[in-house]
């Protein structure tokens, strides 16, 4: 009567297995643990009252009503494509709608682009390390991985894309300066290889003078978008909310044609309500005081990990200093395996990190670990910190 | 500096097309023509002040709009799960949270199954005429296709699953017979071939008597559900709303636990909010006195069309006559092209239908149209179809 399920998955899902992260997340919600576990936003930074508005404002205008609670198109509600076209004008990469592919939040777009270029066996090139999400989007599709062009890395492996965060990266907190992104363009068009770039953390910039996106620094080397080689995934997650799972993915109108077809076999189109609701509290919400607002206070819980850091590391031990985002990337001496003492940091020192071996397809240091910053309470980063410094000693 | 798109794309991606359901959509939207063309649900059935109170009521409560707007879990709402774990129960399908992902819409359902089971090439059995949407989310895994096995087709080939819906299907209307439910699940038991079952239309049954669906079946054969060889996809779009893309997926716990991670993968999870709305929606409304409130509307609807179908059509031509959901499936007479017919009936007589053509994956039966009546006005029905007639009788 019954089935072997295992033995009848396609061979690219056979593998996958849960990550490390999700496990974590559970043992993060414990009251005694101090947590610098998962990059989730702070939830007392979402503009509650005007969400709460928006939805209100929409619902109950019969006109806007009716949009809302039907089914649309594909490719997104259009004046929320005309007003990310405008946003990303602003942004120094002009396009129009057809350019945008509204998306199920940021992850969507990674997933898309995925289902868009690769086959099974087709290789990625990525940071090291590199945003674990992008490698579980990518795995679904087989893929097989390579490291990002760089003058230590001139001759990669022939690739169907690179993958990368040019600002305040998941893990590492760093970014890549402006010499650093010309000299990427380079070397993608020495290899006609397109680019993915992922702005998850691009408006969480604390210090420090914001660089132009790669997207934007390639539409003005080919002349406007139409010839441009880099992608680009948005997200409202880290500036307004990310419960709405409303996103958008930038490209050449002939690419958002195809990508159209693939969120229409995948679901349809992304909740109509939502995208309406975006839309306004982006209009509302998007400016330099709530961004400011938010800014502060992850830049007063970097400095305060940041300073604990300072004090208790022993010696061996470096880190990251970013300058936005909500990572630090932390090496502690050759020989300890991060996996190991994350693990022990949890279950005898009650303080949860990321191990940073998952976060690695290829070139793993394993001797790394990711602190967020995001949820950690002021008072308590210090005596965090202080217990992972002193099972560091013990080991 | 430029790059060659289409020569990137992955091979499944190149095929890709526009459906003619989507082109025919602009159309659909003159104001002169007579549509049987979309299955879109009725707006004004849609329960909009209920909707706007259930948002209101979550982002106003401090403690649920704390969740509602933070990311969650990829497998779903759990208090959403459980209740439509209890759902299925009395739909005679006992099972738990652990048998439940929430889906965006059931759409995605379709593109996840595909995704878990099918490698390029493999081959998927389907009803003839099919739902376009599951043929377009299985064409992105390169499927094959043939047909379900039955009596008349006892050794179709072999196959990664079977795909169907066995009330009110799209594109015909029709619906399986309990003994041709029970004997699909015999065939599937001889030939080892899981199913997966589409319920989209299952509860807009205007008369007759509600047949179980064959995952209740297959669980009672079975004696649980983890056993069960079929998966099940459920919607609120036909009974509630379709725009806040809230779905579900039935399957043994085992296949839940795989398609989670794919779920992870693909966008992370479904609007939190829409689905703590969606709940309390069912909660209120998926109650009989709302269903027989639009079974009621789509009813008249069927009852006009049918009318005047019998009144105005020539001789050769016939057509379903469905106890429920959105569509009649009309066969032309012989040598008569559907999709040649669709496209003169809206440019020469301004109606909209959509060719039969589309529906088929094998056995394409060419001299097919699909009729919706879920937009019809009750007063324009009759002109429409005379209309046909009329071009039937020209050509």
């Amino acid at each position: 009567m019954t089935t072997n399920w295992p033995a009848r998955y396609a061979s690219r899902i056979t593998g996958m297995v849960p990550s490390d992260i999700r496990e974590l997340a559970k043992a993060m919600r414990q009251p005694d643990v101090i947590s610098f576990g998962g990059g989730i936003p702070e939830p007392t930074l979402f503009p509650h009252d005007v969400v709460a508005d928006s939805f209100q404002r929409i619902l109950t205008d019969a006109k806007t009503a009716r949009i809302a609670l039907q089914y649309s198109e594909s490719g997104g509600y259009m004046p929320l494509r005309e007003w990310l076209a405008g946003y990303m004008g602003s942004m120094g990469a002009p396009c129009g709608p057809e350019n945008i592919l509204v998306t199920s939040g940021s992850q969507q777009g990674l997933d898309f682009v995925g289902r868009l270029l690769l086959s099974p066996g087709d290789t990625v090139l990525v940071e090291t390390p590199t945003y674990i999400g992008a490698l579980r989007a990518f795995d679904a599709c087989e893929a097989k991985y390579g490291a990002l062009p760089s003058p230590e890395n001139p001759n990669p492996p022939a690739a169907k894309f690179g993958y990368l965060m040019p600002d305040f990266q998941n893990p590492q907190g760093t970014s890549l300066s402006l010499a650093e992104r010309e000299d990427l363009l380079d070397r993608a068009e020495a290899l006609d290889l397109p680019l993915l770039e992922d702005s998850a953390y691009e408006k969480l910039r604390f210090e420090g003078t914001p660089i132009p996106p790669l997207i934007a620094l390639a539409i003005k080397r080919a002349g406007g978008i139409e010839k441009s080689r880099v992608l680009y995934t948005g997200t409202f997650s880290k500036t307004i909310v990310p419960s709405l799972r409303v996103g958008w993915l930038v490209a050449p109108s002939e690419v958002i044609a195809k990508l159209i077809l693939i969120k229409q076999a995948a679901d349809l189109h992304t909740s109509t309500l939502n995208q309406m609701v975006m839309m306004d509290l982006a209009q509302r919400m998007l400016n330099e005081q709530h961004l400011n607002h938010i800014r502060a206070t992850y830049k007063r819980r970097r400095d305060v990990t940041l300073a604990a850091l300072a004090t208790h590391m022993p010696p061996g031990v470096s880190w990251t200093k970013p300058e936005g985002g909500l990572y630090i990337w932390v090496t502690l001496p050759p020989g300890v395996d991060g996996t190991a003492f994350a693990t022990k940091a949890l279950a005898e020192n009650r303080v949860a990190v990321v191990s940073g071996k998952s976060c690695f397809a290829v070139n793993t240091v394993p001797n790394t670990i990711r602190l967020s910053f995001s949820l950690i309470p002021e008072d308590k980063a210090e005596e965090g910190v202080k217990r992972l410094a002193e099972l560091l000693r013990r080991i």
